[in-house]
């Protein structure tokens, strides 16, 4: 464990800690004292059946969608909604490696799977607010893997779901990805087996693991657009070195581990014996399901064939050139306009 | 300088060598005795207008496309075409660091361009057989590069040609991925600066580089059906270890470094002073840009935008599930066929 100049209330803030409490992982480790990191927006009417939750991505935190996906007037509204923010486990501000004492904290932090997250978002949900219905679950991502997850899982719960640049199944090529990103981590002689002090050890780690992002995030067009011009940067190596980079360096390796862990892993079919069809035939959900047109960690064909699936479900693809990265809104006002549509939309439906 | 137990004429040959004498690289170095390997199948007839020249890919030899895209009876046919098959500098056969002597080889090797290449071949060619015409030049990836750079600088001479699943530009991703290659084998500590005895030192380094190739150079879609398995392996795992680890261990760390240093920067708008348009404009051969539906390294986007630039030029797609790495023929005979057929309509016009 260590202060992480980062993972703090100043950043990511503010948001609250849920007490799970002992929680027993699908792998069979307990995580003791459990906590979800959370914010809530709006209030939760008498019929509490206005609550909207909303989970985080890869080394993402509930932070971003506070400041670019969520507000008044829009599909996600705090005015109409109870929107319920959660961080995953391992994101460095719920129970994560990093900020876990002890012999369990660090390298030897347990593996996580996304259904260990919704487990757990489930209790919060349904013993804190006394929850039964959910209007929405959404998320991208990694986030789009906890929503599938709750789709499939509580059934009944979730009345709307909109998986966002993510898929059911974790592909084997993003696996694959994902495998890269750990080997980029711990080639770092200073990752040490996880016997660091700091993230600040291990920098090169770090940017090696945001060099493969700038490749396999944003789509070919999107870079040779040179797109990043938009943002302020004067050359693809001043993007790489002062946002890219930026981004990666300060979060904490173990914590990015634990992660890519999870979502190497993420399979609904495991709530059926391997049966993807009978898993997505379970949904009750109205689902939309929201692929980016030029993702190729999470590639439209894979999505579409897992919303053929789904019962009572539509594609609705998301129109961007930045690829998978798109998730951060590098198109600006063009990508958020699609995603409050689709949302705007999808909240409309009986559910 | 050491002696490989790869680039061997064992593993590549029968190849022979060509003396180009000292040759005066773009970037100011002389590389003193520049050898080319090369092989030649068919006979050069009277007219001397029945010759092909064939450049190699990343890393790859003369001796992949002497196995699978040369034959009697198809496109690329010995008893019709003198066709010559040629090492890029830096791959291992042609005069490369690990096979360079004294103080200028091994992490002191220069630093060699597309147009280096196409110079020292023009020399081979012209000099050794006094060609004046070549009825096609063609190539993959890389050999794609060499194709349109031997079409821009020498349009008198190419009556055809054929840039298989390659750019006339390197594109900012394509570009960004080959420095992610570059820091996956430098950031073995024992590739040392390249102060290393053997590529098995840098084994470590090697693996992380085929394991990049894995998720990059495949197409989602073929590792999501497991395509792998036709070629006899049982998983994924076992198709990384014992078949791209078993790729790249072999080869010699700083000729891969060299060959993408030179990927990093193809461009044949060098010529016209940074103006494509011009470059294009000037090939005077029939081109058939011929891009590999599935790619996602060298874009069918991308090459169609060339194509269009080009003057007497089609676009014939090649449809491969497998990606970029399609080139190997892992669709098989169905690869082949289409190959052969685009192949052959070209060979079958007035050039």
């Amino acid at each position: 464990m260590y202060q992480s100049d980062y993972y703090t209330q100043d950043i990511h803030g503010p948001y609250d800690l849920y007490d799970v409490g002992d929680f027993v992982l699908e792998e069979g480790m307990t995580i003791r004292g459990l906590q979800l990191a959370y914010h809530t927006q709006g209030e939760l009417n008498a019929a509490k059946d206005n609550a909207i939750l909303i989970c985080t991505w890869y080394c993402g935190t509930t932070k971003f969608y506070e400041q670019y996906y969520i507000g008044k007037g829009r599909a996600l509204d705090p005015d109409k909604y109870f929107i319920i923010v959660v961080n995953q486990i391992g994101n460095g501000l719920s129970t994560s490696p990093h900020n876990t004492q002890g012999a369990g904290g660090m390298a030897a932090f347990p593996h996580v799977r996304i259904s260990d997250d919704v487990r757990a978002q489930h209790k919060m949900v349904t013993e804190k607010w006394g929850i039964k219905k959910l209007a929405l679950v959404a998320g991208g991502s990694m986030g789009s893997e906890q929503t599938w997850e709750w789709a499939v899982r509580y059934p009944e719960m979730v009345q709307r779901a909109a998986p966002i640049a993510g898929t059911a199944v974790t592909t084997p090529q993003c696996a694959a990805f994902s495998r890269t990103l750990d080997e980029a981590r711990t080639s770092d002689p200073n990752f040490n087996g996880g016997n660091y002090k700091t993230n600040h050890d291990v920098e090169i780690g770090l940017r090696r693991e945001a060099a493969l992002w700038t490749v396999f995030g944003f789509s070919p067009e999107w870079l040779k657009q040179e797109k990043w011009r938009a943002l302020g940067f004067s050359s693809i190596e001043d993007f790489q070195v002062n946002f890219m980079d930026a981004c990666f360096t300060p979060m904490d390796p173990l914590d990015l581990q634990n992660n890519a862990w999870k979502w190497q892993r993420a399979d609904v079919s495991r709530n059926t014996n391997g049966d993807l069809a009978a898993a997505l035939g379970r949904i009750k959900a109205k689902v939309f399901v929201m692929p980016i047109a030029t993702d190729h960690l999470f590639p439209v064909a894979d999505c579409a064939a897992e919303q053929k699936l789904t019962p009572n479900s539509e594609l609705r693809v998301i129109d961007s050139l930045a690829g998978h990265l798109g998730l951060f809104g590098f198109d600006g006002k063009a990508y958020f306009d699609q995603l409050d549509k689709h949302l705007g939309e999808l909240l409309a439906t009986r559910g």
